[in-house]
């Protein structure tokens, strides 16, 4: 079998990512027993999975250790951002990972885990022909209602946290042989969840928010189905280096989509808190089937890629 | 690619399989969101992950799809009722099933799901080569403290929760193409979860407590081990049809072995709860490098099979 550890018994391996987890604050248990046991602040839980898969999400000739065991906390990270809360704690299973691997694959974990405050609690090791990484966060929203995917209303206007088609565009270059140093590639192999902003969105008060891992269009339809409104666009902010149909299809940009009733002002507290300036895109509108930019017909762009197969990297 | 679905799209899937979960109580938002909000219990949270991998932990030939949904919930449920947890909320990540399976895989996932009253909140799909079940549990002890692995003391008697080997002898019969209607087939295919069991045995003051996942020879060494102690067994329980060597060596009973300080016993409140008596096995003793059986050396059998690879289906 490939992708199988032939090396250290697994007593050993444990013990030297007990070793990278850190010790667990007083009442708390971590890795070593048969379920980790966590800290339980007010309010209710978000609770969320994803799983990597190489070949399909990654492909070691592309992408690190390190930077595959960061994107595999960091999209699982977004989705917290995404309803507006912070992470507590995550489970990371492994599976086909060479022993020789796991040391990469932790660092990069923990390397998420400690810049965004999330506690690595335990995990499962196994066997497989292919590498998966498959990470489960809990976050909680501090006792505010989440924000969901439903709650927009006509007349709200529609942000993003930041320019698009930055992922996108660094998988072109890496597939092209280029842009080892380029910023496009560095988010493309470690995105940045972002959770600062979506706490500050909910507490704006945001109708309603996504974070953008299948291109904006196609997030966008989701939010709108999902709220029953239509969308109109009036502008895609596209990052520097991507195209503007990798801004709209591309995916993986891990940025917040969020809607603002009327009279709500986000600027004011993103800069209070050293936080870039939500972009306003568009509005959302009374007739459920209207999807334009520009004024013309918006185009359905992006990836179903959970269930589409083939595509050689994520995006 | 095998085992990418092929037909239907994603969104038709998932609104499939969110049938499936059934509603979410008030104030509960499960599949379609970003993440899962689920409620909050008073006291810590228990928090853990198993993958279940073809080819390592199952194969299809020898499990139907609802067996693989059935058992990739069930080695979850049990790593909470070794702490003496009850389950609040399991997520499912599913990679490398094919779209037509998904039914299968789902009505074993819920069906163990409603029996041991864990609410299935949310997932993710992917494609994959093979197919990859990893599920994460969220639980609680209800404000009791965790029974961990490393609270037995010299003197604390040793049971554990019924006879052992099934499934060890179920696989056995079924490579030898024996045994469909069989009793041990059956705990290998569908293993149960000792919920109630695990939260009498917290009630009772159980000093450790673990999940026999990988025979009891090896997990007894790891509870001695965590505990700082060493074991004398008296005896060892096999279960109808299997060898003592299974029931040492054999693995995936999901039976608990625990320790109950002198004093204690299980037997009244197991009867009151419906439960079958527990089964006294040995003792813990303060040299914490003895292992014996009936006065002779206890042999190191079972599996480290997370990282040993090779075997057809996990044992």
């Amino acid at each position: 079998m490939s992708g199988v550890p032939t090396s250290g018994d697994e007593r050993t391996v444990l013990e030297r990512l007990a070793t990278l987890l850190g010790p667990p604050p007083a009442g708390e248990v971590w890795a070593g027993d048969d379920a980790a046991v966590v800290e339980n602040p007010p309010g209710h839980l978000l609770f969320s999975t994803d799983a990597l898969v190489e070949g399909v999400h990654f492909t070691r000739a592309l992408s690190s250790l390190e930077d595959i065991g960061w994107k595999a906390l960091a999209c699982n990270l977004s989705d917290l951002a995404a309803m507006g809360g912070r992470p507590l704690a995550a489970v990371v299973a492994l599976c086909g990972a060479a022993a020789a691997d796991l040391d990469g694959i932790y660092r990069g974990v923990t390397g998420a885990a400690e810049r965004y405050g999330c506690a690595v609690v335990g995990g499962d090791l196994s066997d497989a022909e292919e590498m998966v990484v498959t990470v489960a966060v809990l976050g909680t929203t501090d006792g505010r209602p989440p924000v969901l995917r439903s709650g927009g209303r006509p007349g709200d206007r529609l942000f993003v946290t930041g320019p698009l088609g930055s992922s996108a565009a660094g998988l072109r270059l890496l597939r092209a042989g280029e842009g080892e140093s380029n910023e496009a590639v560095r988010r493309h192999r470690r995105p940045l969840p972002r959770l600062g902003e979506g706490t500050a969105a909910a507490e704006l008060g945001a109708s309603a928010m996504l974070d953008l891992s299948d291109g904006l269009s196609l997030d966008l339809d989701r939010l709108a189905r999902a709220s029953g409104v239509g969308v109109e666009l009036i502008t895609v902010p596209v990052a520097a280096g991507a195209s503007e149909e990798e801004a709209l299809g591309g995916g993986e940009d891990y940025e917040l989509l969020f809607s603002l009733p009327p009279g709500r002002e986000a600027a004011g507290l993103f800069a209070a808190r050293g936080l870039a300036t939500p972009i306003e895109i568009g509005v959302l509108v009374g007739d459920r089937d209207r999807r334009t930019l520009r004024g013309a017909p918006l185009p359905l762009l992006g990836y179903l890629h959970r269930l589409s197969g083939g595509r050689p990297e994520g995006e």
